[in-house]
Parts: C-alpha cells; sequence; structure tokens
C-alpha cells in the first residue's frame, strides 16, 4: 500500500493533493519541505516551523554525517529527538554534496551556507563502483560514503523517509558519461534497498532517484527502473537542464511514465523550489519540494512578494527601502508582517547584520512558500487548480484559500 | 510626583519594590532591562521579549544616532514604532559609548558587539566643555555630540526614560581627573534639563548620572548635584571600582544618600548585571539594571545556570557536553529547556555556528534573569528578601516565587 493516500486528481494535470502518511505523522501534499540542514531551520525553533503550517522538513545527511556524526545523534535517539521536532523528517542521501564537490562546480546550497565550506577544504578523492572517497571540508579528514553507508546514516538518523544513494549527475558531462552515472545509480539503488530490507528501521520509508540527465531516453529508462523497484516513493534528482521550460520538460518525461508505472506512489523534486517551479511542478504531479531557495534568499536580504516580474523578490537592503514605513507585504498574516516591521527597519537590521532580520525574513519567505502550496492544495481539492495557479502566475498575492 | 510607585521596603536594607509609571505603560521594579542596543534586542521579536516577561528594553543612543539616524527613527514616528516595541524604552546617552572611544579602553559591549567597531576605527578626537567630536566607527565621518545633542536624539527616539549625556570616567585617570570630569558631567546635567524643558517630548522622563569614581566625597558631591536637580530619577555610572566589594560600596554611597535626599525617584545603575551583583544592587536600593551580560554570553555560548561558584555560568561549547542529553536546566520553564533541547544538541548548534543556537542561548539566559528579578521582587513585597536573596547567592534555582 502507498504511504501517499491520494484524495483528489486534478482533471485538467497530472497535479494530486494528498496526505502522505509517515512514522511521525501526516505531510499535507502538495508539499513544501523546509530545509533543516544541519538540524535546524538557520534561525528558526521547531514550534516556529510548525507555527508556519509546516508538517515535514529535510535534514542533511552529508552534514550531519560529518559532524555531530549519526553515530552521536544515534545514541541522541535520532533526529527527531536530536532536533526537538516531533513531525516527519525527509534525510537526503549525500549523494548532491558528495558530488557537488567532485565535479568542481559546488552548490549554491554549499557555497552560501558553509563559508569554510566545500569549495575551500573538501574535495573529492575517488568515485569508484563501491563508493565514494573524499575529503571532508571540516576537518580534511579522509571519508568514505558508499550506497550502505548512507542508508546507515539515515537509519541512525531515523528519518521518516530516506532517500537512496545516487550520483548526482551534472549539467555539463556528455551524454556517455550521464548514462554510465545513470546506471550506476540503478546498481546503487539496489544495494539502497537490499541493506535497508536488513538493516533499516522499521517504518521508514524509502525513496529512490530517478537520473538522466537532461535525455528523454536515459530519464525514461531511469524512470522504469526506479519506479518498478521495492522503493516507497520516487524523487527527482540531478540536472534537469539550465532553462525553466527544459527543466519542466524532463520533470514531465518522468512524472507522465510514473503516472503510468507507479501511479499511486509519492514523488519528490530534488532542490526546485522558485515560485513558479512550485506552481508547474505541482502541475506536473509532484508531491513534495525541498529548496533552500526561500531560508538562504531571506538571510541574503531578499524578501518574496507576489511580483512575478522579479522572480518573486524584493531586495530589501536596497538604499530605497531606507525611509519606507510600509511591509514586505500589505495583506501577509506571516510574523514579520503582521507585527508591522517596515521595510525601512528590516533594511537597517540587514545592513547591520542583526540576527533579527534574518529571522524575519525566514519567517516571511517560509510564510509566503506555505501559503502558495496552501492554495495550490485547496484548489487540487475543490477541482480550481487552474484558476489558482493562473492567479498566482499573475502575481496575486498567495493566501488566496484562507480568503475563500 | 516620582514616576516610581513604591509599593514595599525591604525592613532589613535598602530594597525596594514597586511600579514605574511610564508614558508606555508600567515596569515592575527592581527589573532587569535587556539591551536592544541596535533596535532590537538581538536575534528576538519585539513578541518574544514580552513573553519572557520583560517590561522594558535599553536602546543605544549613540549608535542608532550614527545608524540609521535618530532623524530617520524620527520621521518612523520614534523608535517605539521603528522596532515595534509598544513598551516602556530606556535610552542610553551616549555618553559611555563615547568616551569608551576616546580613553583607549574600549568596552566589552563594543568590542563584543561591533567587529568593524570603535575599536578599529572610531576614534574621539577632542573632548571640549561644548562637548565632544569623534570619528564614526562606521564610515569614519566626524561627529560631534553635546549635551544637547544627546537630548535631541534621545527626543527623536522618543524613548520614556532618557538619560543625561555625561563624562563617563574610566578607572585608571586620577582623582584631580575625576574631580573635574565630574564637575563637567554637572554642569552638562544642567544643559540637558535646560535642553529638556524646552523640547523634550511630552511624558519622557530624565534621569541624571551620578559620576565621581571611586572617591567617596566625590560620588557624593555628585549624587547630591544630581538628586538636588530636577531630574525625575537618578542613574549611577562610570567606574565603580575593579572589585565587586568596591562596586558594591560605591553603590552603597551614592543610594544611602539618595535614601535621605531622594528616597522616591527611580534609580538606575548602568551596565551593572552579574547575577550576584542583582542581588547585591536590589538590596542597595536599585529599581533597574541593564548590562550586556545575558545576551552577549549567550551568543558567546554560555548559558546561566544556578552556580555560583563558576559566576552562575556553563560554557555549552566545551567538548564534555558532546554526548550530553540533559537541558541546561532541568527545571526551566524557558522555551529552550522546555521543548527539551539538550546541551549536546546545543553545543552542536553553536560550534556549527547555527543562528538558532544563539536565539536560545539569549532566550534561556533572559528568562533566567527574568526570574531572579520576579523572584527578588516577589520576596520584597513578602518581607522575606533575606531568606530569597540567601538563597539564591546560595544556588538555588531562581523561580522560587513561582513554586511558591
Amino acid at each position: 500500500m502507498s504511504a501517499l493516500e491520494i484524495l483528489s486528481r486534478d482533471p485538467g494535470s497530472q497535479a494530486r493533493a494528498g496526505v502522505l502518511h509517515t512514522a511521525h505523522g501526516d505531510v499535507r501534499t502538495p508539499a513544501f519541505v523546509p530545509l533543516a540542514t544541519k538540524a535546524t531551520v538557520k534561525g528558526l525553533e521547531p514550534r516556529d516551523v510548525a507555527a508556519l503550517g509546516y508538517d515535514m522538513v529535510l535534514g542533511n545527511t552529508f552534514h550531519l554525517f560529518l559532524d555531530p556524526g549519526h553515530e552521536r545523534i544515534g545514541r541522541f535517539g535520532g533526529l527527531h529527538r536530536f532536533m526537538r521536532w516531533d513531525g516527519p523528517i525527509i534525510t537526503d542521501s549525500g549523494g548532491f554534496q558528495v558530488f557537488s564537490m567532485g565535479h568542481g562546480t559546488v552548490a549554491d546550497e554549499i557555497k552560501g551556507r558553509a563559508p569554510q565550506g566545500a569549495d575551500r577544504a573538501g574535495a573529492i578523492l575517488a568515485i569508484e563502483e563501491e563508493g565514494v572517497r573524499f575529503r571532508s571540508y571540516l576537518n580534511g579528514e579522509e571519508r568514505f560514503m558508499a550506497p550502505e553507508t548512507s542508508m546507515e546514516v539515515q537509519a541512525a538518523l531515523g528519518s521518516d523517509l530516506a532517500l537512496v544513494f545516487d550520483e548526482c549527475t551534472p549539467f555539463h558531462v556528455t551524454r556517455d558519461y550521464t548514462a554510465r552515472s545513470t546506471e550506476r545509480t540503478h546498481r546503487w539503488l539496489t544495494r539502497c534497498l537490499d541493506w535497508h530490507a536488513e538493516h533499516g528501521p522499521e517504518g521508514q520509508l524509502v525513496y529512490g532517484i530517478v537520473q538522466g540527465g537532461v535525455y528523454e531516453d536515459l530519464r525514461r529508462e531511469s524512470t522504469e527502473a526506479v519506479a518498478t523497484s521495492a522503493v516507497d516513493g520516487v524523487a527527482i534528482g540531478g540536472s534537469l537542464g539550465d532553462r525553466k521550460a527544459q527543466i519542466y520538460e524532463v520533470t514531465g518525461w518522468v512524472t507522465r511514465d510514473l503516472d503510468a508505472l507507479a501511479p499511486d506512489k509519492p514523488r519528490h523534486l530534488l532542490g526546485i523550489g522558485e515560485i513558479d517551479d512550485l506552481i508547474r511542478g505541482v502541475e506536473l504531479g509532484i508531491d513534495h519540494f525541498d529548496c533552500a531557495m526561500p531560508t538562504r534568499i531571506g538571510r541574503h536580504g531578499m524578501a518574496l512578494v507576489p511580483d512575478p516580474d522579479h522572480r518573486w523578490r524584493v531586495d530589501l537592503t536596497a538604499a530605497r527601502w531606507k525611509d519606507d514605513e510600509t511591509p514586505i507585504m500589505e495583506d501577509c498574516p506571516c510574523p514579520c508582517c503582521a507585527a508591522g516591521f517596515s521595510r525601512g527597519y528590516l533594511r537597517y537590521l540587514l545592513k547591520a547584520r542583526e540576527l533579527t532580520g534574518l529571522r524575519l525574513l525566514t519567517l516571511h519567505n517560509l510564510a509566503f512558500v506555505q501559503r502558495v502550496m496552501t492554495d495550490l492544495r485547496e484548489a487540487i481539492l475543490a477541482g480550481a487548480l487552474a484558476e489558482t495557479a493562473a492567479a498566482l502566475r499573475a502575481g496575486a498575492s498567495p493566501g488566496l484559500s484562507a480568503r475563500g
């Protein structure tokens, strides 16, 4: 039986709304999953995240493996107890972070988050059939991660959703490399599932990861390989292209085949989460998303606003806000706007590097994304996704469903 | 009529408990006043500060004068509206910060708070009868602050309690320098009161500042000068000595005379706030205190605990907490301990420089201090200060009054 209970399917698209049942409770889908990379959503407490309406957070296998170590978190009783988040947790496999180092294109996420990070001290040493050898960005120590290691780490963390260890194929490699890499990912999928069948914690769901780069035949082969395996859900990873149209096309190849091969299995889109991506992703049948965007841009002084022409963003560090007395959004119920903090005040805090500024923008941005997701979900349940998606794309303020 | 309504006096000491009435509401005294140096208690929102039980915060005239500027905050409708704190606000005069630069002994507060700060770029250029000329630590610009400037800034900020501009006499200067400096402070007191009488915002209370270093005759002369002027309250500033015994002795000279000269006027002790200092200060008849200690040490990974032998502090960044599953304090109702965050988890967050760690320790430390103050106040009201003070000094967990 699928962990995903689908309550409604949109007749005009592949979108579905439902409830994902996990060992630590339910996740209303489609859902955005905030990053708790290092066992915390940066600047927030778990009670803040819950108050924003989020059901699930994502912990980072790679970072937690290096520090404080999964054995330690295991001794604390797992990641839930360690970070005091009682709800569902998804853990990525670590593949993305490991391979970001290896291919020399360190992901924004790592760049943004670790000034002492991978681009300075970390390095991949060898990619072998057995696994990946790399140098820790924390202390230069040599470490090894195999598919079994990743599953073992995620077992110790005790996440509700574990992702299998994959080679995260980058964009600039050849078709031939992508094909060989994707095949290895499939062999690693089998090893992960074998390990999990024997050692995995009870109730932990396992998602396979579809790779295949931007090549339709490889993506479809990978989709079939994952969908027909013993996975509980399917994640879509790797490079999906360098333009939005291509990202959506590649995602569509996968979800179209999934609609045929595994229509009820939950689907996660890895690392994609701009506002327009979330809308399109939902239409393409994605059930949950994670992305650093709302929290990371918040810490860089960007706030989400209903302005599609500017990627739904406004830069609050700009000088033009110095004397601005209006909140980020007039009609926003988030803790930042509802308290009446002005753009001028927020700009001052951000320029002065005050922690409170980072926190307030994080709260606002996560609240914004949550309202977008709630609108999309309510629209699917009400059979009105097309109208809601069109309104949001045209710059409607999210929270439509709450306003009735 | 005094703004301070004294509800009870302790028969065994100079302690008093009461309510300070201000334009933005009441402050239960004795009270600790958290620092909102740059228009925010670092890492917290106003709702957090209020939820901890604090009635008043302290904004910094010097820092806000330089950035974003008092004219700008004035255009926002004042500091309350700017930072969205509806309760009472006290603003210091800027004297402490200005003179910290001039005497070459940059205060911990500035060192701790401004890495690009006064010790690098700021410098005093001239101390004259008219005022002080200095270089901004932000951009090297030459600025001037006279007593009238300080009052004008505080008028624009619209604080409920303004402090007069004083020369904050340091510890290492001669008796002769201290005497001359204290006399100038008294002349500046008059200028501040004159300016305020003509231009000050209605309802803004003005506190004079007693200087005089560690010299009994100078302190007593200064006490008389301030107490017999038209001030609404009295603050005790400058160097009080380099040992606790001396600090308490000097404070006692002042409050003993105040008991005779101005028994009903509220009294503020500037920049002093270790746990034992708060207890002794209350016994000496202080009504409110400000200090960077609880918030600053929190951001450096120190948590307050009922451990008098270690200055009520524990360093949570120490390796020995790596695997510790206990909270900072078992019986602590603060948002950090009540949620069950372990010392091991907090250590991890602090070492990883996660913002959430700084926030959680700030919350814990401010909650701890607030319980100490509440215990002392309740004890005075109940006629049992001696017992409560003895218990707290012996390492009792604060919150005695709440436990009955």
